[in-house]
Formats: structure tokens, C-alpha cells, sequence
């Protein structure tokens, strides 16, 4: 991996300004270690709030633009303009912007979901596809060290045949009713005019999903699901629980909460072998547990040159979530750049895109009818 | 809790030789206090083997017998007779010892399963209630103090009303298939022939499912059961994954797993209230962790005065399986006595081994049939 | 490992009367895998006390006594008599009843410490050379499997040549003056009438000492000793900090405090080898890690077959300190007996305790005088 | 805390071009938040190196230098030009570095130590007094949430009076001698003519030194200190054990070792007080253990808007290396942006640097002699 370049991607940042909840954690992600930088922004549509935007991020003054087609428009005409357009955006917005940037031949990196509904997502996945331009989805946990060696080590078939996949993703700030209080992020989750059909299973539900699906590399063919709202009044899930049936029939568990009160975000991975299991906490983030027969297991440390090449950091000195997203951002820029390090299929893209949102659709109108098993795909 | 008395409670042990699995741990949980003391054996049916059994055991040589009948018989009729039957045969002799016994005015404790099929379980549940003797099932885990603690904890309402209750039972040793090359223990559970309709579900399942209604103070009302036979060859399950719903329709999820390679006995519990969740894992049985909101968690030490009252070790010496295993025969002989201090509903009885007994052979035959929601009562 | 058997080594127990604290811990361990019984008591020079004694234990009338040279008398005589004889007495009375005991013939296993001084230890060590009987002292974390696997592994040289040892002992409980009101274990231990020179050393110190040296295979050859009595009012100390100089001059660390508020019972080892590290804690004593270069560790975990031979209990069932208890009582049999299993130098001895009188009485002085680096001995 | 500003504090850096070791990571740090942003540099006195740098920091071209006398002349003069300068070159330009940097009234953030002698360190210290500028130094332990939130606790007496400090530093990577296999880093840290006097202790053991200090609120008034050499050949320690009293004669113990094999960067600290005791460990840098007597013991997470104000992330994702090393740059920016918020003490400065100067030589010559207690001050 290479940490800084002289040759970084251009990026324009649409949504996300100094006072929103997950542009700045991009914006740290995307400059961490100069793969790629933020050239531009559409930061708001309000004038002034672009702006003050723009000057935070230190952009120059004719890069802060309050309208985001006219900034893809410009960018794009610029000989020195962006080369990508990152999306931080209200879920309604994904659709157009990513279509408009692709359109003006701009690569794509955006917050999850890939759009707002399984329809949109459909679409984009066409006009992704002609295009030939790179599009990444942040899930985030994948870009953790230790979740790519789990991965690897799959591929290689070190722990033998997988037999069965389980994860468990907690959380409990929902288990009060605080969307009644002043909480901005918890208000437009438990709304569905805002959040769309699903709440927990869309907001982290998807990501358990998408892990699961990424490290032991089998594709959850059907299902039963049971989503409950458990805080009175709540219209949406803020539990879900899933038996799985894996690719050939294995089985596999998903939970996800956001009602498991002192839970902060504990995402818990469970890949079970025919020669060894494979373990890993986002509370450890760093560790990934390795179960062999016989009362012997290990345990890998990431930001060890010998498990998993070079790093940023020292040997024994933590990565934390910023890392994991900034490695997200340094395969975009891979990717863009061909960079042949980038490893196949390591940058969730629109099929996950896709498939995240067959899976919260399908999932929530099942639960919802009592279903028995379910296929994913019609 | 007293450990030491001078008046303890007189056993007949049936089945358990010193070559058996099962055996020398009731023995030794038995004696480890001296609130009980194994007085008579029939250890085997075989008359050298039975007699080896008692020579080994200490007893005196006319206690040593081999038909468990004539023992029952001969320790009810003598002045310093047996009071009760410690029942550790294969499961199949359960229902006629423990019949016997009753019958006899016996009490009786027994390795669970109750008996080997629910039709059998019913009749004991019948006489037991007719006896008004105490019938106590070794549910082992529910002698840990911190398991203990915990029930103890949700029944005061310390972590607000229970909204969701998860369990995790996982071992690896069948994850290859061992029942070929001479392991006995396995041999027997994976032939229906021997261990009935459930394999895994029947074995730990069972303790995964007791717990959650011991700690939760739930009921099981209805679920969905995915059961599969991973190991190629196998008639039985090997994995078992559960959505439940629990007393007014509360989300539980129940897995167990004997082919989680390279896990040992890995049994974990959570269980979340509106106000805090509790946390159990049997490999540090010891602590119970209590989660608050606010990034603030608790870990509550067994063997600490100040939680868990008086304790047979110094503080912070770690209590181990067979102390869990002592409680129930402590409580065993306590309820005997009319000891005060023995906790209403602790020690796992009938009702329970009846309800297990419906768990397993209702899962089996809805997993079978891919049902879907199933209600675990008619 | 056998852990039941027709011939049991028959053992007189001196003092631990069932209101003491530590005499049941050693009838529990004693009894657990009836390797030894107990056949006969002098469990307190008070008649009556002496009589409950035995009536609790079980024993036959005549085999309890109030005068232990009495019972070492009569049992030395009887052909059914104990074999040897368990000291759990007041310090002061280790030395005369070891002293009878061996003179009688009967084989020895004592609580530690050895003797009240050292004086008396080395008096101790000439008796039992002479004697040819066995001596054992219950060192009991040396009876914990996986310390036996690391003292294993560090003979067989899997981490290559020792480096340096460190051990921390933390406790906390004496970080209050509770010995002034009512807590009598603390009040004699802060007694120098009744503990000797040393408080917290003497007490805990001597467990990490010889723990250090067991494991290691190493000796303290020499040490700067800083001992402190942090709660005001406390005459001896009850903290300990020192710097070793082990076998050709390795480095060593030793700490030991009963003022670490909020600890328990934390006893830490770490061994560093030229190709690995073990690392061990009494709060999950069934693990040993393995640190190896290149950041992969590995966790062994006791009561596996492959890992520690034959167990008590099925795997992944915890044992506790009973149970390391007990090993030392199953060793102190074999021992007796001719048992080959027997593992040698496993068994703490004479030897071991004179050296822990040492270690006390010349760190004490040591410290005492500011002095700097002190052989251990002269 | 504010994370992004539309004023950041401007920063020329001299050394750590991008092939360094440092160098990048006091980059990420500088720029994570926008509190700092770098706009110059004399990444390399070899002019095409400095070029180089530049491009890849995306410096104006004008903005890089091959001089760092030059740079500071120049940007001390430019109206937009730096208000700080950052130092990670080699040791020996500490010095030089920051005195020019202070004449031209820049304030200064330099890696650690503060010089390459205590003698340069105390002519620092009075340049820095009569300059009036903000003087920062790394020691980056100090920047972790949980260790700020330590000492917080401490300072606000939460658990009571405290007795006893205790850090243990453990890393393995020179448990090989590497240094004459080409590993750089080692190559220099082992050599007495660039690393100075001291090898481990001046390494890392004046970060655990400083970290006691920071924490504990005391100061280590002597000591007695045993450094060892013991992979062969190697001239300067590669462990270290030191006995400390601190403020008022508490006792304290410092370990650190670069032969620990297997560990990679654990860093361990606890503080005991009348009250309860903290734990800290660098393997789990978000989690601080707060132990309390009676069995029950806390976790604090950082991250936590309850625990520890407002956060660069959402609740639960964990913090690394990174944030601690942004978190001292943030406030070196509050410190001369005049914000309020900085914390009184909080940023390591120039007496910090002068007492690690003083540990450091003091330890080595007091080792040398084989000195019993000596003072850190004379």
C-alpha cells in the first residue's frame, strides 16, 4: 500500500458540511493519506453554508459551489477538476448525483445506501455498467484490516470448507425513545417517510449483511425474518433477527439491534470451517481470532508487516474506524489510478449496492407477512 | 449457604461406573460440600464392575449392588438407608429408575435429559406431583453464581422489563466425524438409535434453551427451528438455529452448534432490558458483565461477599464447572432439609425437563417440514 | 491422570475444623478425585469443636481426635491407619506436628508456609531428608494445568532460552484497616506476633516467588527489595515491590500488594524467551498465551486432551482452584504410591519452602535497611 | 472540542519526508481535524527530496524548502506564512530547530525527546520561558481519550489518595538483533552515537515514565533502576526495570523491554488509590477499567459523549494511534488560539522534556554503577 503520492485523485464532495454527522469522518477518511483530496465541494444548498464549508475545508474560493450539478458541470471542465464525485447526501439525493456524475464521466464514491430504493438501484446499476467508471459503496467494515485477512484467508481455504456464517450486529442508543428528544440522527431513522422500509435492518442490518456476504464469500440464497419495533410508538424495526440459508444450504444467523441497551456498536463475526473457525469483533478491531481442533487457537494482529503488509502506522500502534474508511477511499483511488495492488473484488460496489437493498426490501415485507423462508431473489 | 454439615442428605447413585463420563462429575459435585453423601451404588449392571464401582467410591460392601432394583428396595427399608437416587444411566433407564424411586418415597435427582421421549416425560411430570418429593434436573449451568445473579437481577427489575433474550451455545468437536473412530461419546448422540430425534438440539440445544427461560424468566411461546446435519454421513443434527418469540411476543434467537470447529463449550448469553443489558459467557463464568447506557458497563466478580453471599473459596479464586454442578446438589439437599435459604424456582425440576423435552421433539419436526412459526404448546 | 481409585492414600488431617478457613478448601481438594481420603481428624484442640469436626467429615467415632499426637500414635499403630498426615494448624505449629508425623513414619502435606522462621525450616529440611518419607507444601497455584504446561514448555525450550520473568500479585482487599474491625483474617496476617517478619511478602509474595522460579526454572540470586505499609497504623508491610537478578544474571520483576484497591486475586506471570513469550493470569487460569514474533500469539487452553493429557471434566468446562488444589493432593498420591506419572520436581517440597523463607526474612531485613542489591543467599 | 475551523493554526515542518518514519503519521495527525494544516516544509536537506515532499503534501511550490533556516526566515516574514513549526527530524536538530523556530517567534510541536542532552534540554527550557510561545512535545499516550479521562479521575480525587503507580512498556522487536539484518529503525535506536545514552529506557521508558507522571498527578523522587543488555553484542540497554518512589515516598514500579518477544506495543498502566484503582492498556487504548471494592469493577469507553464531550466519531467506533497523535496537535492549536477548552497541563511541554532527560541520564548512570536508591533530582 502506498500512503502518499504525489498523484492524488480529485475529488468534489456533494453534501456532508462541517455540522453534518458523517461528511467529515469522509472527509478525514479521503485525506488520511493523500490517495486522494478534496479539490471542491457542494457542501449545501444553502449559499452561506457552502461557503463556510468550502473555507473549512480550505478549498479555494471558486471551488465552494451551493449547487451540486452546476459544481459536476464545472469540475468536469476544468483541465485541472475533479476526477470523482464523493456523495454524502440525504439518501433521496444518491440516485441523481451519482447518475449526473457518471454522466459527466466522473467517477463515484458514496455513503450506503447505493440509492433510496431497490428500483433506483437497479438503474444506477445500469448506468454504472455502461459507463465503465469505478463506483465504490463505503461499508466501511469491510475496509478493515483484519476483516480483509479474514477474507483472504477464506479464499485460500485456510480454515477448509465453510459451513456457516454468523453475525451479530448491537447497538442500543435507540432503546429509549430519544427521536423525541432532540436526537437529529436518531429522528430521521425511526421516520419512514426519510429512512425508507427498513430501520434497523437499513441502517445496520445491511452492513451485517454485506460483511457476511464479503468475508465467507457465499451469497445468503433465502431466509426467515423477524423484525420488531420494541420502543412503543416506534413504526419502523429497531430489531431484526434472520435465520439464513447460505449458498448450497448452509446456514447462517444475522441479528441486528438497535435496542440492545449499553451496546455501542459491537459487530461480532462467526465463520465456521471444516478445518477452523474464524472470529472477529469490531470491539477488537485489530485481532482476528483463528479456532483450530484440539484447544489451540491464534490470534492475528493487524499493523503486523508479516500478516498484512505494509501499514501506517508502527507495529502495535491501533487502527481505528478512520483507517478502516480511509482504506475504502485509498482502493477508490486504486482502482482509478490501476493501481494493480487493489485486490479483486475488495470495493463494494453497485452489485452489493444492489443486493443490500433486495435484502432490507424482501426482509422487512416478509417479516411483516409472517413469512416462512423467503428467497432473496425472485 | 452452608458447606460442611454434620447430617447430609444419603444418596443411591444408579448407573455412573468409574470408567463412565458422566459418573465421577456427580460424584464429585455430590461430595464436594458434604450436604450430600453418596451412600449406596448399582454403578453397573454388570456384578464386577458394580462391585469395583463401590470399592472405588468407599461405600461399604454391602452397598455396593448390582440391579439398581434391589438397591432402591433394600436402602428404603434400612433405618440409615438411602433418602435419595442420583439417577446418571443412558437416558432410556431414566423413567423406570426414577419411578421406582418415587415410588419407594425417594427424592430424586437426575442427568437430563427427564426422560427419553416427551410421552415418558408427561408420565414422570405425573408422578413426581402425585410424590410431593423433590425431583431435581442437573441443568448444570444454572449453578453458576453469576448465572444465578443475573436471574436474580432481571427478576428485581434491575435492568428494566426484558425486550430481547439471545443465546449462543457453541462447540466444535463433532466437526469431524468422530463417531467413526472410536469416540464413544460421540457415537452414541449422533445415532437416533440412542439420543432420539435430536442431535445437537437434544444435547446442548436443551441447556441453551433452559437457560434462556431460567435467566430471562420467559417462556418460549413460538419459533422458527433450522436444524442441519453438516458433517456428511450424519442422520442427526449437528447445528441448530432458532428465532423465538417469548412471552408476549419478545424476540429471542437460540443457536447451538457442535460443528463450530475449534470452539470448546462456549455458551453465551445476552439479555436486554430497557434499562441495561446482562451479559454471560462459560468461558469466564465468573463475571457477569451489566451494560448501561452511556459507555458505562459494569463486570460483577462471583465469589465476591458483597454479590453473592458466602462462598466456599477466598475471594478471586475462580469457581469452576463442578462447583456450578455442587450448587444443585447443595439446593437438592436443601429443599430435602426445608432449608430456608434455597431460592423458590432455582433448582431446575420437572416443569423444566417436560418443557425441553417439547423443545427438542417440536423443533425436530417443524425444522423437518420447513415450518414456519411454530407455537412450541398446542 | 487417574482420578479414581480402589486404593486412596489415607490421610490424618491436623487442624482446619469446619468453621477455619482453609481446612475444608484442603478436605474438598483432597477428596475431590478420591486419590487421598481423609480417615481420621484432630481438627481442633477443644473436644468438642474436635468431635463436630469429625461427625461433619464423616468419620468413624474413633477417628477423631482432640490431641493430634495422640492421633499420629494411634493411626501410625492401627493397620487401617492414615498413611499420612494434612498440617492446616497456626503456622507455629507446622514445624512439631511435621516433625511427629515423619518421625512416626507418615508422609506430610502442609499448608504453607514450611515453618514459622527460618531457623525452623532448615530443622525441617534435615528431618525430611532423613525421613526418605514424601514432604509436599500446597503451593497451589503450582497445581493449576496450564502453569504445569508452561513450566513444561519452558523445560522442553519451545520459547528458547529465558530472558526474563516478571510476576504481579494484586490484591486489594487489605486497602482498608479492616482488621480493626472484625475481619480476622486480616487481623493476624497484620500481627508480626502471628505472621512473622513478613505481611504481605509472607503472605502472597512467596506464591509469586515460588511461582516464578517453578515456571521459569530459574533462582533469585539476588534482589533489591522495596516492601511498604501504605494503610496508616499497618506495622508489617502490605506492599512489595522488587527488582530479581535471576540464574546468570537474568532480570526479573516481583510485585505483590494487599492495597491494590479493587483486585482480587490477579496473580500475573509473564516468561520472555529468545523465541517467545508465555503469558498466564490467575483470573482465567485455563489459559496460557504464547507470544511468538510477527504478530501472531497463540491461546492454549486447559482441559484439552492434546494440549494437557486426561481431565476431570469434559472439554471447555472450567477448572478452578479447587481443582489446581487437588492436583497437588493427586500428585502427593502418586508420589506415595510409586506413581510414575508423577512429573518430577512438580511436587513444591522442602526445598521450596526453605527457599521462600529466605526470600522473606532477607527482603524484609533488605528493605528495612534502604539497602540496595542483596544476594538471596550469603 | 471543535474538529474543523475555517482558521487553522499554519504549520512548517522540518524532516519526516515521506519515505521517514514519522514524518507521515505527524501529517496525518496535523491535518485529521483542520485544527492545523501544514503549508510548508524542509522535508530533506537534499534539494530533491524536499521537492518531492512538497508535491506530495501538496505544498504551493513555493512552499518547500531545502533549508530549514531558509524556511523559517521566509515564512516568518510572509503574511499568510506558518505560526508554528513542527520538528520530526533526527535527535540532534532538535535543538538547533527549535531555538531558531522560538527567535523568530514561531511556536514549536517537536517529536519527542525535546533534545538530543539534558544539557540542551534545560537551554531549551529557558528559551522556550522567555519566549511566551506554545511549546508542545508528542509523547502521544498522552493525547488518548481514556488517559485524559485517567487523570481527570484522578486529579478530581475519584479514588481517593493514590498509593501506588505501576507501567509496564512492553515491545519485542528487539528481541533479534535485527540492527544487523537492515532494519533502520533498530539500526539507530541501538547506537550510542545517535540514540544517546540510553537504548530501551530512552526509547520507551520515558514514555511510560512520563505517563506515570501525567496520570498518577506525582512525580518519581527516586529511585533504583536495573537496565540490562541482553540480546548479545548490544551495547545499549534493551531492557529496563526501575523501583520508584514518588511524591511522598508511594511506591511505583517501571518496566519496559524491547525483548519481550511476541509483544508488540503493549503498554500498561495501573493507579491505585485509597479508593479504587484505574487500569489502562494500549492494546485496548478506549477502555479504562475503574475497580472498585466489593467484586464490582467499571469500563468507561471513550467516545462516549457521557464520558469523555464530544467526538471525532460516532458512539462505539473506536479510536486509534492516530486520534490520540491528532488530539495533542488539536490542542497545541486551542493553546495558541487561546481556546478556553484546552485542559490546564494537559500538552506534554518543555518541563516534561526536561525531567525525561533527566530520568533518562540518571537511570543509565545510576544503573551502570549498580547504585541502590538514588534521586531523579539532585
Amino acid at each position: 500500500m502506498v500512503f502518499e503520492t504525489s498523484n492524488p485523485v480529485r475529488i468534489a464532495m456533494v453534501g456532508g458540511g462541517p455540522a453534518a454527522f458523517i461528511g467529515p469522518i469522509h472527509r478525514m477518511a479521503a485525506q488520511l493519506d493523500g490517495r486522494t483530496r478534496i479539490v471542491a465541494g457542494a457542501f449545501s444548498s444553502d449559499p452561506e453554508r457552502a461557503e463556510e464549508g468550502a473555507r473549512v475545508c480550505g478549498l479555494a474560493e471558486d471551488r465552494g459551489y451551493a449547487d451540486w450539478r452546476t459544481m459536476i458541470a464545472r469540475e468536469a471542465a476544468r483541465p485541472d477538476g475533479a476526477e470523482a464525485v464523493a456523495i454524502v447526501t440525504p439518501n433521496h439525493l444518491h440516485l441523481p448525483v451519482a447518475l449526473a456524475a457518471l454522466e459527466a464521466g466522473l467517477h463515484v464514491i458514496s455513503d450506503k445506501p447505493a440509492t433510496a430504493t431497490l428500483g433506483e438501484a437497479l438503474q444506477l446499476r445500469e448506468a454504472v455498467e455502461r459507463s465503465g467508471l469505478v463506483y465504490a459503496l463505503t461499508y466501511t467494515y469491510t475496509g478493515y484490516q483484519m476483516i480483509r485477512h479474514a477474507r483472504a484467508m477464506v479464499k485460500a481455504g485456510a480454515i477448509g470448507d465453510v459451513r456457516k456464517c454468523s453475525v451479530r450486529y448491537a447497538q442500543g442508543w435507540l432503546s429509549e425513545p430519544v427521536e423525541h428528544s432532540g436526537n437529529r440522527q436518531a429522528a430521521w431513522r425511526v421516520d419512514p417517510e426519510q429512512a425508507g422500509a427498513g430501520g434497523c435492518i437499513g441502517d445496520i442490518g445491511v452492513h451485517a449483511f454485506n460483511l457476511l456476504e464479503f468475508v465467507g464469500g457465499l451469497e445468503v440464497e433465502s431466509f426467515v425474518a423477524d423484525l420488531a419495533s420494541l420502543v412503543p410508538g416506534r413504526e419502523l424495526d429497531d430489531d431484526c433477527n434472520m435465520l439464513l440459508r447460505l449458498t448450497g444450504g448452509r446456514p447462517g444467523v444475522l441479528t441486528a439491534s438497535q435496542i440492545a441497551t449499553g451496546e455501542r456498536n459491537d459487530l461480532e463475526l462467526h465463520v465456521h470451517g471444516s478445518k477452523g473457525s474464524l472470529a472477529w469483533r469490531h470491539e477488537d478491531p485489530a485481532c482476528l481470532a483463528v479456532l483450530w481442533p484440539g484447544g489451540r487457537s491464534e490470534t492475528l494482529r493487524g499493523g503486523s508487516p508479516e500478516i498484512d503488509g505494509p501499514s501506517r502506522l508502527p507495529t502495535g500502534h491501533p487502527e481505528g474506524f478512520i483507517e478502516a474508511f480511509a482504506n475504502i477511499y485509498a482502493d477508490f483511488a486504486g482502482a482509478i489510478r490501476g493501481d494493480p495492488d487493489v485486490i479483486d473484488g475488495i470495493l463494494p460496489g453497485i452489485r452489493a449496492g444492489v443486493r443490500s437493498m433486495q435484502f432490507v426490501e424482501r426482509a422487512v415485507s416478509a417479516s411483516k407477512s409472517r413469512a416462512g423462508w423467503t428467497r432473496l431473489e425472485e
